[in-house]
């Protein structure tokens, strides 16, 4: 795409002040913010605008918040309290291949995507995203263990489990300050890597020998993973933190019983660091626009 | 020293409760405790005993609260409300040769162990011990910058002043993170080190022409080095944290004037990890005490 | 499988003596060595017996050498100056569902071991063993690029091409050395990894602009990507050191007229750790015996 | 200093080569060169000069080879066969106060320089050079493990003797390569700092428990260490590297007896980064010319 881009953001969430100050950077893009009207903080050469008021047909690209939209047409707009409903109508009023982003998708919101030939793009899908967001989750695991412990992150042992785009950044940043990190997994290939990278590994069906010993345990497998039996190994003082989205793969129960601290914790990046987390979605919007 | 060691206890916090369990694993000691009768906690084969009726004369060895005594021969007892002053008295009832260990000394107490003959031991003036603590003071530092920011570490440059005990790890770990790290220092051998750890580095002279372009700047140099000519190149939403001892190095005022955030972050071993800050005290007492 | 495990390793290089070594420490494992006559090295428990006395029809599992079978049906045999064929007569004795291991399979062998229903395991296209394999393969590129450079690899810019198997080890290893790190690669998520591990990354697309600025390039990409334009940019005191299998990815012609060192650097596992290379071929075989 | 400083370079080695290079860019320095008349190679603005043309009394800064003057006055010209002699009446015609760099001196070079107030500046003594030529050698004793076992540095485990300026260096270099690192040193700050480091350490004294596990010994204590106490335990397969000077740390004949092969590795920098080497002399002799 070249010449000039029409664009709205309609909804969002902290990220988003950072991804529409990024955006607004770009000279060859017109920006509309809806469902901002909150904010103190103006953006040059950026305008807000009621959704009512948007011209829908003349839209090249869309950009929703990260849950994308509710089975009722309904957006999260945080900086903002008038309710924002898409409807079906208002699809059909889009420019054919125009691009939408979200984080992720809804049933919703993919089927009238598609219906009008609109482009989605649901940004927390992709590989590259999934893997510069696991940058500040595991910032955020990392401060969470040293919140939620009496004792230092080095020197303790430490289990992840996966080592998929979030477990192997949690792995390699608890190994580089120090933690004894224990990684299990279920493919040989990642058994390799561990290893390659310095640290211990295991089959997850080996997974209750290796509680027992464990100071810390990093879950970030969305599979019911961490089970009574694992846990009844582990130590009391010993903390859980599980990153796997809901319903997440702890037995939250049964830890509570043992009297283990386990956290749920999710949107860490969100939470942690909305301005670098902004910017991971600036830079994949921009890109993506070009190469579309 | 063989056979049965006589010790106590005096005083202490958080810390302390790590340090009397590991010391009580030893078969060899017999250990009284004061100043912890608001503890729930028992500890096997450890005795409380009020202050009046330690039997003072058959004493091998004293471990007093890390800031030591007071000037007027106070005591610091975080587990007690009970007052407990020590005595010129006291101390000259002392067998010859007593160890006494404490964190820090005083002149009241630097005086009279000396009236005595006893050996005194200030455990935090020890090369050894200032580095292990300077592990949770790192791990403190982290959790700051990641509560204090809106972004990661990773990616961010961070400015370290100081390569000495605390400095070392702190750089070395921040740049585990991902951080840029670049490290201020008055000597030759400090920058050469810091570049043989893939480090940036300068002479504090010039620490104006860094202060500019940083995101997080970590002071750990016990003198006024973060002047006002330092602190009105920085971003205003860049972070200050001060690890060096009251009164820290950093001119507070104006960074607030500037709209600088600046902690003074002291005591954060004892703080995010007492458990590992009161192992490290009964390694190294242990220690001491087979080698003395 | 349990019990006794018939085995027979017909030929092999140096890195087969550390995988017997390793295999005859089983219990259960009867083995026999073809191919190894000119061994003085003894192993307990092992026979070395003549091609054709072995009794074929017997055996569990037969491992060949790492290039497998030739079109003749040929095998390499370090050890031996006998020739040794095998033919399709030969394969019509095996026990059906009988494991074959080699390093790599020709057409030879595949159709040949697929018609009488062994199954055969090429372990050198396995994920686990080419990850493992990286490890010795970093090391002799680590070893080329210091004997080949009068400069350190701290500090000098390396760029590696490729970010699979090889390349993430390649690169991880030279940057904990200190090198400044470029990774090329053509996914985005492979950015995206590469940065998240502190690296600088770009498309292959872009190769050119970063050429000219590296002092040493470490190609993985088994693909003609070291063009003319490539090397065209590149300091002729600048190093090459190519690890992809042949044809490689270099114009090794055009590097010589601009007269740059460029190396083919193959077979790396079996010339800077023989031992290692023969410990992880026993490691997996040991866990495929069992798993299959 | 300012203005123009006259400069000599009288003999040298392959180092000086980079130095010579680096040097001759700095405007302000008029460089006269001795004893490299059979160099092909030459450089912008300098002057090759013979020994007895040289006007000593003017020159400000006089650059000697590294091992300085021998006790008769003879120096190292590596690129001459023309033998030079400096002798005690050619330091009276030196002006007073100009600087003479070496890398270490001698009784005969120390003393002539007192003698006539030159300042006397031996490179290798100082702390800075000492560090940043640890990493040439840790990478010197890199190629040498790799070149000299048939197992990767990686998951071997490496006993480092000495966590002093080299010691450093190569612990943290051979850990980040993947190996299990073991710190041999005399003080408790070392211990733990070797520890903070993620490493495992011991006191010397405990030298004899730890050889037997080891794979790779690397000495860089100046002093016999390494006893025939300590050879006893090793594996015959185990490799040494000594990297402490003349006479080194190894008993060599003990080693021999018991087929350990031990390596006495020296002049690593020079060896296998002359231009690295070079660069480091350069970079120390331009800021001690500010400096001074
Ligand atoms: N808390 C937060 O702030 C936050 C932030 C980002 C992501 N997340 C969540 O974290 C989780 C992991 O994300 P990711 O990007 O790392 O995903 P991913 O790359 O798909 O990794 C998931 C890992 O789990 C393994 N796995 C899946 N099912 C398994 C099972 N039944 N048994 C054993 N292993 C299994 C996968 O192995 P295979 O590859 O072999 O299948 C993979 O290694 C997701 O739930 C994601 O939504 C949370
Ligand atoms: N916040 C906490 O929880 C916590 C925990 C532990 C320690 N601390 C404090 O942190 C500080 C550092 O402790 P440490 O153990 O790292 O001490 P250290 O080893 O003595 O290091 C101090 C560093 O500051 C440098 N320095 C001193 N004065 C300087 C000056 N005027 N200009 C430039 N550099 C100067 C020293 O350089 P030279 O070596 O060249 O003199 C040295 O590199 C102390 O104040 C200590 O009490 C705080
Ligand atoms: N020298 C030695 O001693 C030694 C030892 C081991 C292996 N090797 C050789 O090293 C090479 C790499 O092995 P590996 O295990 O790392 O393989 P791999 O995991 O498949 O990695 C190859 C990499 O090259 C990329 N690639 C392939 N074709 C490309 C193209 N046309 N343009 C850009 N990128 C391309 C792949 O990207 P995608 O994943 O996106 O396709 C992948 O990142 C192989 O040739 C192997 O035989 C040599
Ligand atoms: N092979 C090469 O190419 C090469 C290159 C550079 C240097 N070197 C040589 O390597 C050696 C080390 O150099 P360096 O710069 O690291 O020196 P350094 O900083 O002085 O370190 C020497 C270490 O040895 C320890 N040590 C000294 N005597 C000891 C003893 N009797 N017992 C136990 N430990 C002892 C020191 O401990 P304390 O600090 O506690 O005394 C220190 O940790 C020197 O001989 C140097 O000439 C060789």
């Amino acid at each position: 795409m070249d010449s000039m881009i029409r664009m709205a953001i309609i909804g969002g969430d902290a990220r988003y002040l950072e991804l529409i100050k990024k955006l607004s950077e770009k000279e060859n893009y017109y920006m509309e913010l809806v469902g901002f009207d909150q904010l103190d903080q103006g953006f040059t050469g950026v305008k807000q605008t009621n959704f009512d008021e948007l011209e829908v047909e003349d839209l090249d690209v869309i950009i929703l918040p990260i849950p994308g939209i509710d089975e009722d047409g309904y957006i999260e707009t945080v900086f903002s309290n008038k309710k924002i409903q898409i409807t079906k109508n208002w699809f059909n009023k889009l420019k054919k291949g125009c691009l939408i982003f979200s984080g992720i998708t809804t049933p919703y919101l993919s089927s009238n995507a598609e219906k009008v030939n609109a482009r989605l793009l649901p940004l927390m899908q992709r590989d590259d995203v999934a893997i510069y967001n696991s940058i500040p989750t595991t910032e955020g695991a990392i401060m969470l263990a040293i919140q939620h412990t009496n004792f230092t992150i080095h020197s303790s042992r430490v289990l992840v489990l996966g080592l998929g785009r979030v477990g192997h950044s949690v792995a390699s940043k608890f190994a580089g300050l120090g933690a004894d990190v224990v990684v299990g997994t279920k493919k040989d290939k990642d058994i390799a890597r561990a290893i390659e990278m310095g640290l211990e590994a295991f089959h997850m069906e080996e997974l209750t020998a290796y509680t027992g010993q464990c100071d810390i345990l990093i879950n970030t497998i969305p599979a019911k993973v961490v089970t009574e039996g694992a846990l009844n190994q582990m130590k009391s003082n010993a903390l859980i933190i599980d990153l796997a989205s809901k319903p997440g793969g702890v037995d939250f129960n049964h830890a509570k019983q043992r009297g283990i601290t386990a956290l749920q914790a999710l949107g860490l990046p969100g939470m942690v660091a909305p301005k670098t987390a902004g910017e991971i979605l600036a830079k994949t919007i921009n890109q993506l626009i070009i190469t579309q």
